[in-house]
């Protein structure tokens, strides 16, 4: 099986993904948690370059290509054997939020976005999409309090820098999305204890099985 | 001006611009030589990373991805600004060397690629781009020569490691992309000594004064 796991900054990714992956090696399956960008070399150095804050004169056409060369590479290099080889793979994010963050959020085509997902996966949709549901406004502030226990020198990433408009658009954007493809996503509300909210999550996915 | 300069590989396209960008500085006019890929810093990372002859399990997509990236940052980084402020661009290589290397040398789509190249460039074509033409065996063997004297240690690149066949569906694919837009191309014939080939280069400049 196939899962991703979307949302706004702060939504809890990590912690649900630690939690399914315990899960599922627990009912004896083999899992694979992987991210994008950074699941592959390739993506290291793509990531490197894309998250230092010091590019924020990158133009947007050049970030959108660099999300989908670690993308295509991923997809090829990592997804691709592990699920041929039986594993399930949870992967924090895909190209659904290169959907939200680059087109509903900063405007660029969404179907042109979506004909790009087509040509970087190489057709592999995920059998399930975990959309991580929260205001945005809990998503920047835990995302912010991870940031400060971090140290001061890497306060704050390029998007959690972003305004809460932005922030707000690429929620709504996820929502649009899964509206598009009920079938294939979730919508989860991360405004819980991790607890609460890997009980859905774990329903999500027992509903797949 | 903006002047594109293509080719299959050992066309002698760095010695034209040489030679065309000494001329029009001569004739009093602010001049940018610039290459794709590598003419940024980002574009330089990348450049490093496609270059590297370890880099063999290079996913395809992924590949064309960082080229579009390249692509789309040296344009709005270099290119734009340089002819914003009146320079005439020489550019070794631009969009119609991944059309030509990736679509007609690889087998991607052809019109697809042309889509990506208006996202990368933001619609900015070339007011003229020359194609070097000559046979693909005299090519190779300039290009070898080239890297032997280079060093064996960095011997060949990886597109010159490739068969003569597919460099052979790449100077036929300039030479279709030459005849879809007959009014920005000039097909030139680069099997000469480097002043006979630079007189046709200048006259088809001279024709866009």
């Amino acid at each position: 099986m196939f899962i991703t796991f979307e949302g706004v900054e702060g939504a809890g990714k990590s912690t649900q993904i630690a939690l399914a992956a315990d899960w599922l090696a627990n009912l004896g399956r083999s899992v694979l948690t992987t991210r994008q960008p950074g699941g592959c070399a390739l993506g290291l150095e793509l990531r490197r370059i894309l998250l230092d804050a010091r590019n924020t004169h990158l133009d947007p056409a050049a970030e959108l290509f660099m999300y989908l060369a670690d993308r295509a590479q991923h997809v090829s290099e990592v997804i691709r054997p592990a699920l041929a080889r039986g594993a399930d793979v949870l992967c924090d994010r895909y190209h659904d939020s290169t959907v939200a963050y680059q087109g509903f959020g900063r405007g660029l085509d969404v179907e042109r976005l979506l004909m790009f997902g087509e040509v970087a996966t190489g057709g592999l949709s995920p059998d399930l999409t975990v959309v991580l549901d929260l205001p945005v406004e809990a998503g920047l502030a835990r995302a912010r309090g991870r940031n400060m226990a971090h140290g001061a020198s890497q306060a704050e990433g390029r998007f959690e820098a972003l305004e809460t408009a932005f922030h707000q658009r690429v929620r709504d954007g996820f929502k649009a999305l899964a509206a598009r493809e009920p079938g294939r996503f979730a919508v989860i509300d991360a405004s819980g204890d991790p607890g609460a909210v890997f009980k859905a999550v774990r329903r999500a996915v027992e509903a797949r099985f």
